[in-house]
């Protein structure tokens, strides 16, 4: 089950611990998308609105040392391919669930960010009625959009022409999430609006 | 955020990936809970009856070698504490959470196998109508119980005298969930019978 990131791609978990400078608290500068959500969920969390956490990376732990007097240290391990989506969790009583992924492309979301576990996933999330979706960051062009997990999934399973969703129809089916202060990306307020009203 | 797991126990995720010889298929010799939770979860997967998985082990990766052409291989990284309940998903159309947890204790429960993140996260679940409880397992006594979260929370913070739940208050007001083939341990029954009915 271990396998290497495409395209060589390194882990960045360690980023979201680095400290921020001034330049980079605003603007998308130096700040991953995973770092704006975490902010986000933490301050949904503690006003109380939802509780929704990014599930730990998922690890194949080999080899684990017990040194005396000192914390167990794992000394092999390799990243798993995930079997659902990193973000789940309540709001206003529903199960919700989303996957987060940043692009360097300019014009399409490639399938390729979602891996085939996750795609069945979001499928039985829906099944089960609970609220599905994306949030994709097109790093490039600066621009953050929720767009439905049933729309995305209609591109996948309902053609084969395209590996990819034109930014044109993220655009004009999904929502723009602005970044603001606090929280940085307010996708809930969309959520409200989707799936709520 | 490194920490050692309370007295000195280590880390039995592999068990999880041994095989089973005939004589440790049934009658809990050899099969851990979170063994018995994988493969029920997997069945209510597969039957399409709910949608419950569990978060993988959290832990705090320091160093990573990128070999050519093999997998990225994580050498250094440390377990660190959870800061939620162990499983979550949806269940008819309800977000549904718990933690599972073994004791080899035969007359209590012991407060100190859940962490203090653990009990705010329930105590958020339950605020947002969420259904959360424990299933715990006394190994020595192969009995296994369903107990809601907000009887947890208050054994927890009512009181101050014990430092654990007596058996015989699980017994009362927990529900027993029996062994069976398949699925092992069908605590969706129990939730029916609690939190639909």
């Amino acid at each position: 089950m271990a396998f290497r990131y495409p395209g060589g791609k390194k882990y960045n978990g360690s980023r979201s611990h680095q400290t921020s400078s001034p330049s980079n608290l605003f603007g998308n500068r130096g700040m991953t998308l995973e770092q704006d959500l975490n902010d986000t969920n933490q301050y949904y969390r503690s006003t109380g609105k939802a509780v929704i956490h990014k599930k730990p990376t998922p690890v194949q732990i080999v080899h684990v040392d017990y040194p005396k007097r000192s914390a167990a240290k794992i000394t092999e391990a390799y990243f798993k391919q995930p079997s659902t989506t990193d973000y789940n969790g309540i709001y206003r009583g529903s199960y919700i669930d989303f996957e987060a992924k940043e692009t360097r492309n300019k014009t399409s979301f490639p399938f390729g960010n979602i891996h085939a576990h996750q795609m069945e996933h979001m499928h039985d999330i829906l099944r089960h009625d609970g609220i599905a979706f994306l949030i994709i960051r097109f790093t490039l062009l600066e621009q953050t959009y929720l767009y439905d997990a049933s729309l995305f999934l209609d591109w996948y399973f309902g053609q084969k022409e395209r590996k990819s969703i034109p930014l044109q129809d993220i655009r004009e089916n999904g929502h723009y999430i602005p970044l603001q202060y606090s929280p940085r990306i307010n996708y809930l307020d969309i959520v409200d609006l989707i799936y709520f009203s």
